[in-house]
């Protein structure tokens, strides 16, 4: 389950990847910066798409590196264009892309812990479906959200990617 | 892993009912009426909140049901007010309370259909992972940015709900 849940937030994440392709494209057909982009927000309390994008980026990132007991590389956070946010994703897309179903192995039991957990752990199971996948989807869907609300065009297609369909036998 | 994401996805739709019931306290303190927000929608041609809270419910709802290979129940998408569409909510979520890890026992290689597929069709676990998670966590994403864009206050914890963190031993 690990090695499917993980391949399949790296399928999302190469999506948002085309997500912000589409957006970089509609400024320059209406004539604006991109970089408006990274400080846009659908509520003044909510963190803008730069955070969105970033926090998306290392939820997969530091998932699966938490579940196969590895050290992940760490982003400064310091992305200051849309180009440089597509930099980022596909940096962690690489990343993710040398994991194999083997470097899973002992997630579903292994300890995973954050500093604001305050020495208490997760099963790299509950951590997986109670922290990852929430998080990563709320994150990516937050991103779509927002390119949507700013008159990106993208649809359901973009969002979900191609689907394995199969013909009947 | 079919039972596991299925109670995570419930555990995700018993949230959102939680958002629902925060939203209809704030229109109250704020005296406005609370069906408004059925129609609030991020972008003009984005689907509106009743549409995000019907269709994450139903695509858990069939996510199980067709997983298992059970028959769901339908609802009509008929709901005017934030109670019907909480009371929609809640008859998902006793729908899917019913099931048991058993009834997935079938699922990695049941092959799963729909009308718009034209005859092809998904084994379970690429509609799961493929379909029904990223779907389910759009929908349920989106009444969430509906909500928190129109100044309902909700934030991580509300989104995630508790975490099973254990004591070290």
């Amino acid at each position: 389950m690990h090695y499917e849940l993980i391949v399949q937030l790296t399928k999302t994440l190469r999506q948002l990847d085309t997500w912000l392709e589409i957006a970089a494209a509609h400024a320059q057909a209406k004539s604006f910066d991109p970089k408006l982009y990274l400080g846009f927000r659908l509520a003044p309390d909510q963190r803008p798409l730069s955070f969105q994008v970033q926090t998306a980026s290392d939820t997969l990132k530091l998932g699966a590196a938490r579940l196969a007991g590895k050290d992940a590389p760490s982003h400064p956070d310091s992305e200051q264009t849309v180009e440089e946010l597509r930099a980022r994703v596909r940096s962690v897309l690489e990343y993710v892309a040398g994991f194999t179903a083997k470097d899973f192995e002992g997630a579903a039991t292994r300890a995973i812990t954050q500093p604001r957990w305050e020495g208490k752990f997760m099963t790299g199971s509950d951590y997986l479906l109670e922290h990852v996948v929430p998080n990563f989807y709320f994150h990516a869907s937050h991103t779509y959200a927002i390119l949507r609300h700013n008159g990106v065009n993208l649809g359901k297609r973009d969002y979900l990617g191609a689907l394995s369909l199969r013909n009947p036998a």
